[in-house]
């Protein structure tokens, strides 16, 4: 788990800044969003996706870290369509220090219908 | 953060021991449920609502802990509402190692759909 790859994690979504988040990514990447049950897998995919998603956000901070066996967890506090979210990504890394999984959960039920409103626009612009 | 309060927490949820839960929390307890954005303050409140809550759990198990500066993440996986679930509880604690604060957030939204229809049915009853 490497720290530069965590603090440079952090700093790309806050900025919403999509080709950085992308070059942190494993080739066979999955994403875990929090809206659906299938994950979006692959970075060929991600790469339409990233964008698409960094936007629903209206603002998004990291306000800790929390660090496990094999993952790490920031915490966030944000803003989707004009409700309040708390969320955390959890993140897990390959040999190489890519990410190669990221899950994202949030609360409450207001804030996660809300992105996920958000999330179907995105994605079907 | 007591590491014997966070083991005693992890098993009484998996068993669904309501009493044990409840013994760890601070009297100014403050629960951020996954559904609702206000949170359940208090242990008084949390005394009825606590066992309601776990009964709502069709199974669930810790699969990894997390640390912070000041708080632990257990990530779990549950069923609830014939609904597969991954989550996380947040915690932190008073300065007598007694639980201050739960945060709990879930994945997919179908997932925190189903649990906030047995949210809701539980706490009705």
């Amino acid at each position: 788990m490497s720290k530069g790859t965590i603090a440079d994690f952090r700093e790309a979504v806050e900025a919403g800044q999509a080709d950085r988040v992308l070059a942190l990514l494993a080739d066979e990447v999955t994403f875990n969003n929090p809206v659906t049950f299938q994950p979006f897998q692959g970075r060929v995919l991600l790469e339409v996706v990233v964008p698409k998603l960094l936007d629903v956000w209206q603002g998004l901070w990291y306000v800790d870290e929390l660090h496990g066996r094999d993952q790490v967890g920031l915490v966030f506090e944000a803003r989707a369509g004009g409700r309040d979210v708390w969320g955390i990504d959890l993140l897990r890394f390959d040999a190489e220090g890519l990410i190669s999984e990221v899950t994202v959960m949030v609360r409450p039920l207001s804030g996660l219908q809300a992105l996920a409103e958000e999330m179907r626009a995105a994605l079907a612009s």
